[in-house]
């Protein structure tokens, strides 16, 4: 870690401050940031938890749902402007005539079925007890099996924008959870005249206008090169679906930055901010932590670190880079060619091992000494020598995302001993994922997309020595985001690009995106030694991962039939 | 598990009941069991505590020990005789008068240095204070410099004793502990007349005359074809020890089941058995056990399972074996060549990973149910189907004895998930060493010396999935032994042979033997289901332990140099 260097000069508006709001919707509440233009200055804030949460087990009227199921109430969406924009307000203690524009970011991909006016479904009268009339949140998995047939189909046929999605269409994205609602409920599917992300949705209840976000378009929604799959391969899929994108997706598509429309009275009224105001284009949470974290510039990586990662990155070409989620021209911010890749198990995997196989004595003497397990172990593992513990692991315990794209793959630590401890399996873990991080950064470089820097948002990075590893593991200096709702300003930082404060993201990025709050620099000897354990890790990681040895998919296979999920 | 077999119906000696004494001496303490000679019944017992245990820190005297030191007091073997043996025929209740034999066992390979009467160096006035005049127990582990000196060499000159050994002797074998004397000590060393296995040291207590076993001299002492190493040899090792052997080793072998002299009239005092009765010559607690389990057929496998494995069997004819610990002409019974083999680690892993791996709700779990908790998580294993679990794991965490021979290699799990549960890992290490046993039979198998029976010995046993598990994967009945005190059975056995009761061990073993106390059947699906196991679980084993990824070498190569102990 080093000095924090000194914010950069910038140029000042002229005349009075105003001021723009970003608001973040997650997945159990959204949070609303009043935010200065000239400066980026986070001036107050408001949230406000949806009160149907998650739908999970059943619809609000009883109605149960099956595995792997995950809805919301999009009404919940409209309350969060209603509640938490105006407590940003007061909390910022703003006047709220001074506000300029309003942007907003989305978990994604989150899919509202709509009338052709903007009316969820489920608020049509006759369709409040049909689950597929609901939003289906990111993490609904119950499409798996369209997904699968997508992908089977989208190999066999080759076609062209397979590759860009690292050969993987997610269960979680739009064409897979469309074909399901179309089997499930044919009916819901045909009073259905819009598939819409929830992205785009809050955006269309705010400005009256719907604008497909080119990043969601991208990522989620297959769109590349102008175009969507065509009618031949969804007619292939199932011949009901073959107008799915002429009758149900295609639509106007709007750049990142770019104003949407302006705020209708209602939704004035709903938030307390002027009427007219400029609304920024829908934005994904994780692309809008780019731009607040000044991040934005090609080969700067953004990381967002929780359960598990996901890394965002600007290029200047396209190139096809192996295993990303996917290469999106204009995806991150205009003009240039947005990567993202992924690690499924980051966050996640710490938890398990504190949960699974952390001994009593450890969590007593943490409770002593006023720690969480977590923090007990890290100072314990921050003790070691860079191999001193012995152990090499494979940070697949949720499959692999980035680069090898197989969710059939499964952990492994190599190098156990009767004298391996707690705190040993655990900074291996930790190692593991930052491995798995700079695997991504080499297969980035290896395709001819530079990666320079590196900065970690989320909530790992307030553990320090998880980010000197990754520092010392890639080489790279890792900084944190100085900003404690690094996705809220960067809607923020839309917002005023739509206003028209700054002629661009980058530029907005530049002024109003948030300081450094640490800079995590390489150590020499400890690069050295971790060059030595990667080229371990890596040997491992082609070895399981790339077919030499099948066993962790035979492994799962031989425990499915053990479990009686197929037959014998 | 399956019904006992009834007893085999044995010719009954005729008159009055006649009995012997065997004499288990372990690394704490001595037991002496009385048994009947017609039937083998046990019919009382008694223990006695070695005052000095292990000494590892310092002698008696105060005087400091090195690292991975472990010595023993010589006369707390005497006092077991004082004591245990009086105590096992009280508890008997029998006339001392109708004891006809008197057999013992002992650790190995535990070291004497004497005088040329037997008089241990520790006792003689001047040598109270030299830690190298006392007895070194059979993990004393600081001649690992000296072992690696004899292996290379032997392996440089291509010792034609060198592969009976699986081409390893140990750093605990007769020549390594001996070499470690002359070069630390030559005073003492010079002073010594006599290096002695404590199994035959406590027989010349008895008896008055020094005779070899051949069990000791064949495993521990390298003595193959008649002939130790050569004096070229340890001349090339060091010449003050060229003539170790004829000096301090060569002496009279002894068979096993042969008398090695009569009872002195000093031990029927400290014994209370009659002077003049018959002692066994001397043996080693694994290698008497197998007699006692009825099991000294040819292909009839023993496995002494405690914190390691040692697995003992007969076979016809000499065959090398890879990865044997030894093959010894006579060295269970006389007539055969004896195998020994091991596994470096078995209950040690399971007890490393109920300490370091098992979270507080389990311990909670089991304290509420009155159970340990390796019972509580055997029973939440033994509730999965094979294979369930995901898992595969290497049973390396204390390197691998047999057929690897290898020390340097470590512990692997690979199939871990976010799911993975501690009874889940618990089973795969179970299910590990069950593998690893599997390995070294079929390591038998291939070498042409058939496994036809598998008899399970130890603390192990009383593990009932343990049993089933290595049931169905070696496909052979295990069979657990019907004694608790099982090394003290098969001494006793020695002894009835000694006595001529019985034409040999083979005779006496059928008609003093324990019957199993369980026999655990192969389950034909559960073997099917393990033949595919085991084939990932051999997959694994020849990439980390044949040398294609030599991983395991290098990470313990770095955690040395981390550590320090190795400059960098």
């Amino acid at each position: 870690m080093t000095e924090i260097p000194p914010p950069p000069v910038l140029p000042q508006p002229e005349g009075a401050d105003s001021y723009v709001v970003g608001v973040d919707y997650g997945t159990l509440s959204g949070r609303a940031v009043v935010v200065r233009v000239r400066d980026g200055a986070e001036l107050g804030s408001g949230t406000f938890d949806y009160p149907h949460a998650v739908l999970a087990e059943a619809l609000p009227c009883g109605v149960p749902l099956g595995l792997d199921w995950a809805l919301q109430v999009p009404n919940d969406y409209r309350l969060v402007l209603q509640h938490a924009v105006p407590a940003a307000i007061r909390d910022a203690g703003i006047d709220p005539a001074t506000v300029v524009g309003l942007g907003t970011d989305f978990t994604a991909c989150t899919m509202v079925p709509t009338l052709a006016d903007g009316t969820p479904l489920n608020e049509v009268p006759g369709f409040a007890e049909r689950p597929h009339a609901y939003v289906k949140l990111w993490r609904h998995h119950a499409a798996q099996p369209q997904a699968e047939r997508i992908n089977t189909l989208a190999a066999q046929r080759g076609e062209s924008w397979l590759p860009r999605y690292g050969g993987l269409i997610s269960s979680e994205w739009e064409f897979a959870k469309g074909l399901q609602l179309l089997e499930e409920d044919p009916e819901v599917y045909a009073a259905m005249d819009r598939w819409v992300e929830a992205a785009d949705w809050i955006v269309w209840q705010l400005t009256g206008s719907y604008v497909r976000n080119a990043c969601t378009a991208g990522y989620k929604g297959i769109y590349q090169d102008g175009a969507y799959p065509s009618e031949d391969f969804l007619a292939a899929l199932n011949p009901a679906f073959s107008s799915f994108v002429a009758d149900k997706v295609e639509h106007t598509i709007g750049r990142l930055g770019d104003s949407a429309g302006t705020l209708t009275a209602e939704a004035a009224a709903w938030t307390g901010l002027p009427e007219g105001i400029a609304v920024a284009v829908g934005n994904v949470d994780a692309h809008v932590t780019a731009p607040a974290a000044r991040a934005v510039a090609p080969g700067a990586m953004t990381a967002i670190m929780g359960t598990s990662t996901c890394h965002v990155m600007n290029g200047t070409e396209l190139r096809e880079v192996p295993g990303m989620c996917g290469a999106v021209d204009g995806g991150i911010i205009d003009g240039l060619w947005g990567y993202e890749a992924g690690q499924s198990g980051v966050g996640d995997i710490f938890g398990w091992f504190v949960k699974n196989g952390v001994p009593p004595q450890y969590h007593h003497d943490a409770a002593a000494r006023g720690l969480s397990v977590h923090e007990h172990l890290t100072e314990l593992a921050a003790a070691q020598k860079i191999g001193q513990h012995g152990l090499i692991a494979l940070d697949w315990h949720s499959g692999n995302r980035s680069v090898l794209v197989d969710h059939e793959l499964s952990g492994v630590v190599v190098g156990q001993t009767l004298a391996t401890k707690p705190e040993d399996s655990y900074r291996a873990l930790l190692e593991a994922t930052a491995f798995g991080t700079r695997t991504i950064i080499e297969a980035f470089k290896a395709s001819g997309v530079p990666v320079n820097e590196f900065t970690a948002a989320g909530g790992l990075p307030r553990n320090r020595l998880l980010m000197q590893i990754y520092a010392d593991v890639t080489g790279l200096p890792v900084r944190t985001i100085g900003s404690t709702q690094a996705p809220a300003l960067g809607s923020a930082i839309h917002a005023a690009v739509a206003a028209g404060a700054y002629p661009d993201v980058r530029a907005a990025s530049g002024a109003m995106g948030a300081a450094p709050a640490d800079i995590y620099l390489p150590i020499a000897g400890n690069v050295a030694a971790y060059n030595e354990l990667f080229a371990e890790y890596t040997a491992l990681h082609d070895y399981f991962g790339r077919g030499a040895n099948g066993v962790m998919h035979r492994l799962k296979a031989i425990a499915r039939r053990a479990a009686g999920e197929v037959p014998a």
